[in-house]
């Protein structure tokens, strides 16, 4: 079985390049897939999956902790959906079927299963005009305002890989392949990349 | 005109990843030569010359740098070398022809002219593993010293690139493709490798 995890930062179409990536492959794709089951297995829109899971609750979760020391029923609901998150994708994995999946720190979760692991960044001008290309029509946020949403997001990733790995996020030594697509098409990328990606598993199957 | 900057850790195989998509693109090829030209040029040999850009000079340059500071033929002379590589480099370019270029900070220095650039990386087990084959016969060094050595060459090369620009050495923003090769035949990665230059030379010429 082959896997490729595709991280990225907001805005530099990684999504787009794993979506490409997993059509030109024959691969199976996931992404958005994994929060509605997340959403269908806790009962909880996706909404609030997807917040739960990005938004920053080490302080909050400090305090639950001291709490409940003694009782762990009171797991901070954050932490459940995770624990649901990490299930979610191992069992996509034990399918045995070939699949490209976005995000969600897949990489670390499944490496056990020796995935190809890609990041993507962009510089910020190439980021700016993807979102603002992505926004729906009428939308009108300030570039000053997308600039920070940008800001939070990637810092959100951050700190969210940071609690499961020693190796920063977009730090070159956990990944395989690091793309920069600033003033890229990316459909001009996804054929290289696929050959990387299958130069890669030629060495490491 | 296409130019492909590599960068690399040592031990990564970023050289002779260079040298073969050169040979696969069909460019010209720059490393050891621009020593050798420098050497010609200063009269000094190759292994001074590499000494010289490669040893960390800075605390040596403060103090002379604050006894001559009316007096600027006191020039450290590495500083002299430096200046003599930047012009050796730009003189390659001036040829107008399609060459790729190993270290040298050249991505930084031919920027101008909107090089591809990759840096090279690898984990530690792979550098040292590429490091033994490489050593000559006969040669006696402990994994210990190896390792120590591969970590000086690499800290002397962050320090470099830290004299001339913000981004630190090996960091993301800086590269427009960043190569992991670990565990793996540095054949199987050079037309892979080539085809995504050509996409992005696609784009960005």
């Amino acid at each position: 079985m082959r896997i490729i995890t595709v991280s990225r930062e907001f805005g530099s179409g990684g999504r787009e390049l794993g979506k490409r990536l997993a059509d030109a492959l024959g691969y199976d794709y996931y992404d958005r897939e994994v929060l509605t089951a997340i959403a269908v297995k806790c009962d909880i829109s996706e909404d609030y999956a997807e917040y739960m899971l990005t938004h920053d609750f080490s302080s909050g979760y400090a305090i639950t902790m001291r709490n409940s020391f003694h009782t762990p029923e009171l797991m901070h609901p954050a932490t459940k959906i995770m624990r649901v998150q990490t299930d979610i994708i191992r069992e996509i994995a034990k399918k045995g079927r070939d699949f490209v999946i976005v995000g969600r720190n897949a990489d670390l979760l499944l490496s056990g299963y020796k995935p190809f692991n890609i990041f993507v960044t962009a510089d910020i001008q190439s980021k700016l005009k993807r979102c603002r290309e992505r926004a729906a029509e009428g939308e009108n946020i300030s570039d000053k305002d997308m600039l920070s949403n940008i800001k939070a997001i990637d810092k959100s990733r951050s700190k969210n890989r940071a609690m499961i790995s020693d190796l920063p996020w977009g730090d070159r030594r956990a990944y395989h392949l690091i793309v920069n697509t600033s003033d890229m098409d990316l459909k001009a990328l996804v054929s290289p990349v696929a050959a990387y990606a299958e130069a890669w598993f030629g060495n490491n199957t």
